[in-house]
């Protein structure tokens, strides 16, 4: 739980640390090689300040586990085991047996969860070679790719050629909109932004707004769809077979570690071999992107939602509202609670500086074993917080301001009307300003288990106190 | 190619310096691990001869790879590409790329090779864990089955379980059940004897002919059959979920590494969740078991064939003979040649002592180009050689005694008239004895390039002029 | 330059991210491994801080190197080859030559720098076994060491002896008898305070200067003396024989990780088998501890001068100051300079705030190879930065304030009349205070090169400007 | 002790696995790495058959150990503090103690062992960079030797300069040369036979006999003197600059790896820097080669003795004979025995048809602690038996033919008188041909314990029964 605490600033810890090795030791360019979360965007963003010529070598997706002829990919199917538990479906002995087979091998959870999501994130801004996002962590292909890399990185040294003249607004463009079309991970535009900033750009919710209209979702895996990242994804063809189908929604012109255009790239590349997993674009799984940003009296500056893994569109009904995940959990598992479906369920004091930190907490909501047992398989999470990028469900994250920076959710009391309009990126409750304002006044921040020495203590006495508001900025500090 | 004429000498030489390893250090027992084709029977060899409790890891099938959506498995497509090359079907760029793709990971060939036959032959025979045979070289079952396998060898050392307690008759015909029955390699008749014969027991081709009269083919993987070893068989439940359906023919009493016996271990295997892979005892792929052996006038002292992966059960038709494979290439490439399907292409001089080695020849012999064009895929062979496990083709392989040791095979001449019925058992030419006889006296050993110095010359010299005969006894010499 | 610039910043960095590491993770102890200048300090900063049962494995001094039946140990030696360079006594070639037989194998550098200062100091501290400090990186007994230490932690774990329970306050002050008797580096005044304060335990610079009075050196080893850490001082006994000499003086009742007190290590040891390395505490080899502390109206809150590498004791003459290393060089190879002997080169501003980040810039000012050729060996350096633990002369270091926090070295000026006498502690500048404050009322900081981003612009933006006054705290924050 | 005695039969083993990895590979060139006493021969053997261009790099003497002061280089040190305990004068408990520090590091024994023996022959045979044999295995030299043999290999390949280019009759010479002038090892002849005879070379006990006569023991370590030769040697300037002193003797035009002549790496050398450790070829530190040739008819076809580590040049006396290393030992030991050092003390059947496989068992035979006592450090022992390079001691080794294959040595019994003469090349027992003959006729071999099976065996049966008599060809089968 504490190191889920840190995490997100850990991302920002290494970066630093990255930034410090790469900018101070004599060389003339670096292959930064990571699979996980964390470790990619932080070195990202590391190689954009420390700006020496890089390629990223993406260390690829595990392969999927099997349980009983099943395919089994961790993060999404761990979720939805438990949920199968919790509501008595499967024992504890069966559970424990099937979790023994979530990992297949080494590797990133083969889902389009963050870690697959910032895989194809390097590929797509043009950071790492055509292909190589995907190729799974055990694969022959791997180490093909890893020695291309290898030769790679020697010639864009004699070019020259560096991450601020790759990493463009036009390439992050490109990035979101394949995020969008894949299904990806809520959590890349935390590190997206991140990244930007640090290539002086500013990415702000309304580009990935404004972004997001265009795209479909074409991919079919795992959290959105059916498929695993490393198997059906990637025999489809992978990322430069998604941005074929994607070309016309891209600016080709933009340069990548192959020293080449996308254009260039993507004129070697043949459309995919499995439409069924990459869809083409006329005919896409879902007709809208994959995240929505919602507004609204609720979220002034913002929220996100995954809807490519979410069922419920429109939304009006009673909240209920936690400011601990304790209490929240204690609520939704209790037989005896008043929750259904029309309750909408508010955690908050999660977010950058109410953790501090932001955890993923946004999907450990689970959903009520009576609930489930009628069939029931969704309803409305509302958080300041993030989410696992494998996580599934309706779930609203990324309210900002957060509560704990004054913003409204903290206003939100039990009973209070929530409704919520993904189409229209409406997300509103039903008070007045003044309430609202009212209420904010009386509030105060819960107590929290407190971080006594260390680096978040730092953190909050350094950085966060010298901030005026708190919202995306508090991640992507100037460092 | 001269590498390939002293890998099954090179079997003999890793089993004498195994032996030697393992018996003369202060080894309490030893865990083994290997995966190829000829380390994994060398070091049986010398496991059973040293006599130390032991448990073998196997190494486990790589994955398959892929190309344009379709799944290659190294070997047997190796072979089918090859023979599309040569047909003028893909060209010389494309066959480039295909095999590029041949080797998905690290690991086994992903067919029931011999790779893969004498990793399931560990298991069959009770010298591996139940499960780990089939389990892929890069997933976490392996290292699983890894760490398993290390607390295994401490509690069979306190059990003092050796090999010789495990490696019995009955062992040895549970492990040619499961040989007969997943299509496996015939290379496996010649390793097992071996292993047998480091255990005292003596094991003859009758002995592969009447166990193989019971089992039927069940396993549907390459090169009898469509899927891999380590996807499909694995998932579907590898050899314990095949044993599960042999169980009525084998010796369940049997004891294994477990330190329980065969039936204590299938006591806690549930049958195959994919039939389609592993078929029914009673709805088996083949009614026959994978491999027949044939007598007669041309192999008085037995020729064995992979009837699993063979298309032609009846033959008659003329010879045509080839003492190099140089020749024989020639001939089946050359548009203007006589061959058609009625002929049977005579391989011989490439036994044991007349490579000397005896190498996998047996595939080398191409389908011709005109005969494939005309949509024949198949025609028969017959050698005194070994064949590649992942072969196929209707291809007679280790007739005995071959010809270098006076075999009825150097008496055959082109338009000499062959017969095969492999129901029942036959392979014929039609002569009387006495022009065989005459024949034989007049025939002379061809040229090879000679080995002028090292441990091929040494065998030739010091053991193979000890031998009266020439039979499969001499691979497997009382080392 | 740049890295150097950086590296006691590092030190903090890798401390922050090691403590986030033991704490976050859910480790029962943890067994930490370094050598070099930052890592070891670093470690043993987070290691208190996460507070967990830990032991620290020094990685162990290299072999020295050799050239031409002369032993060469890095650091040292290459000061004093390149001395010799700038004087002509030795050519570009042999310079080459010489400098590749620096380094004699992996490990720390020989000599007692700050890396050996700090291993040592982990072993008189009772947080490493005894004897482990020393013990070559390549030798046998390190991978004996590593084997007792792998056990030792799990005993530790079992009797739940933490970091707080060890560094205490006597232990402190056993391992400044240690250094001090040892010649060790200046360097450790910056790490033990930092290590010290993260037990909550204040360490001045009085506490240094009041320890310094009784012990004296007794290990001949360069930089003070002749012989090598790893071969002479370790065959001779290392730690614990000269703990054994200077046991009268320590505090022997503190714990250690060997579970046992200082006092019961202690009972296991013999004294030195070589008194010519280990002197005997009645005979030492100087008769004072290595490290002085000097106060005066130019250092009012403390300097340091490592007086065992030192033959100036008694100074008075001209300042000759500067604000660059790179003017100071140009001045000292300037043959035309008025440089001579009886002159005291200040190099200022470059302490922690006015590098920023008090560089190793010490011991980079040169002997002036006109003095070097009349003999002279030596000369008087005064600055706020650090030294390296290698280099040897008289330097006082650490000025305290530092030019860039107001400290009156701000104030000198050519041909100002510097006294430092080091047996009275005593550093003074010829100036009333009047004119003193006048000076520096008008004194402007140096430019420096920026740096725009990253980690060192951080710190000079969060942590630095919330200081208010600019002293050795600084280098040790509450993080 | 049965790893022992398969250890010599097992180079062979070796030496044809590594010549069939060369041979059958497509390596255009090989780099072979080795230290110990049989890898290094074998894997010549291997290379010269094989005939692939090919550098050696020698792995490395260890470090010595350091014992209370004291240096302990392993076998030849273990030896004598073994004897100083059976003497009694230490403790069991300091024996324990001791022995735990006489391995310095991984690497060779750091004597001039048959490890170092060989690595030195290596070098001097021009298959090894200058300086690269003495390096020790933890050193920065070894590193960088590491780096220039990578480099220096593809230069050979390019040159097509092939072993048996370098591996002439006159590279032998010098390599025997260096051999005897360095105190090395008796297994030398041995080896170097095998390795010139895989060459075409026919070298026999005459050349060693005739060649030892120039050189003189110009090297101060052990187990003839007393450094070792990682340290003292390698720091003297090593094998270059022994064959700087040793130049007249040699042929300087050989080729090398360096793809110069021996001429032209020498003219790169120094003379060394420490004339104690190697001295000047007019000052020889003893007048005679290393190694002697003794025959008589106690030795008709040779016999050798290592006369820079013994002490007994002359000696008339009485036999003690036993045919078992226990028999022996039991009389050695035996407080009540008549042993003094008037005997002869002869072990027999063990030479490499006798034990079989010629174990190293001609030091086994310890000082009687009542003589030791009484401060007789030596005595005189004679066998067909090889013994360890690190031994010392009057020991004549190699008795030929050796008892098993009816040489004289069979015929000897207590009591008869034997006598020695080291100057003159004679070894004796007093006895008629015609007494000899009758007592051999009588003779039976005494019963060993058996090797039922494995490699062992093989070579008894196929290999020994093939051999008319037994002599060094014996080791150097045409493998």
């Amino acid at each position: 739980m504490f190191f889920d605490l840190s995490s997100l600033i850990y991302r920002n810890l290494l970066a630093i640390t990255t930034e410090e090795l790469i900018a101070r030791h004599p060389f003339d360019g670096v292959i930064l090689l990571g699979s996980c979360d964390k470790n990619v965007p932080a070195q990202l963003m590391a190689a954009v300040s420390a700006n020496k010529p890089m390629m990223f070598l993406p260390g690829g997706p595990m392969l999927p586990g099997h349980y009983q002829g099943e395919t089994l990919a961790c993060g999404t199917d761990s979720f939805r085991i438990w949920t199968r538990h919790l509501a008595g479906e499967i024992s504890a002995g069966e559970l424990k047996k099937a979790e023994s087979c979530l990992y297949g091998s080494i590797g990133a959870c083969p889902i389009m969860g963050t870690a697959n999501s910032m895989q194809c994130a390097t590929e797509s801004l043009g950071l790492s070679l055509p292909g190589s996002a995907t190729a799974p962590a055990v694969s022959s292909e791997k180490l093909r790719g890893a020695e291309e890399t290898g030769r790679g990185i020697m010639q864009l040294i004699r070019q020259d050629l560096k991450p601020t003249d790759i990493v463009t607004r036009e390439a992050l463009e490109n990035c979101i909109t394949v995020l969008m079309s894949s299904g990806g991970s809520t959590n890349l535009i935390i590190h997206l932004t991140a990244i930007a900033r640090r290539a002086g750009i500013e990415l702000g919710l309304e580009d990935f707004q404004r972004i997001s209209e265009r795209p479909r979702v074409l991919v079919d895996v795992k959290p959105s769809g059916r498929g695993t990242v490393g198997i059906e994804f990637h025999q489809a063809g992978g990322v430069p077979a998604l941005m074929k189908e994607l070309e016309p929604l891209l600016h080709t012109g933009v340069l990548t570690v192959t020293g080449r255009t996308m254009k260039e790239n993507l004129d070697q590349v043949s459309r995919t071999c499995n439409p069924d997993v990459i869809a083409p674009f006329d005919h896409p799984l879902k007709p809208e992107g994959g995240i929505a940003v919602l507004r609204g009296n609720l979220a002034p500056r913002g929220a996100v939602i995954k809807r490519s893994a979410a069922s419920i569109m429109k939304f009006r009904g009673e909240a209920r509202v936690f400011d601990s995940l304790a209490a929240a959990e204690q609520y939704l598992l209790d037989p005896d609670s008043d929750m259904d479906e029309n309750k909408a369920v508010i955690l908050r004091h999660y977010g950058p500086k109410g953790a501090p930190g932001m955890p993923e907490f946004g999907n450990y909501m689970p959903i009520p074993p009576k609930m489930y047992r009628r069939g029931v398989k969704d309803y409305l999470r509302i958080t300041d917080a993030r989410m696992s990028g494998g996580a599934f469900g309706t779930v609203v994250l990324h309210v900002c301001p957060e509560a704990a920076a004054g913003g409204p959710l903290g206003a939100v009391r039990d009973g209070d009307i929530i409704t919520m309009d993904v189409d229209k990126g409406l997300l509103q409750v039903e008070l007045t300003p003044e309430v609202i304002a009212a209420r904010l006044q009386a509030a105060a921040a819960p107590v929290r288990e407190s971080f006594e020495r260390g680096f978040v203590r730092h953190y909050i006495d350094h950085v966060l106190q010298a901030d005026e508001g708190c919202d995306f900025a508090y991640m992507q500090p100037h460092l």
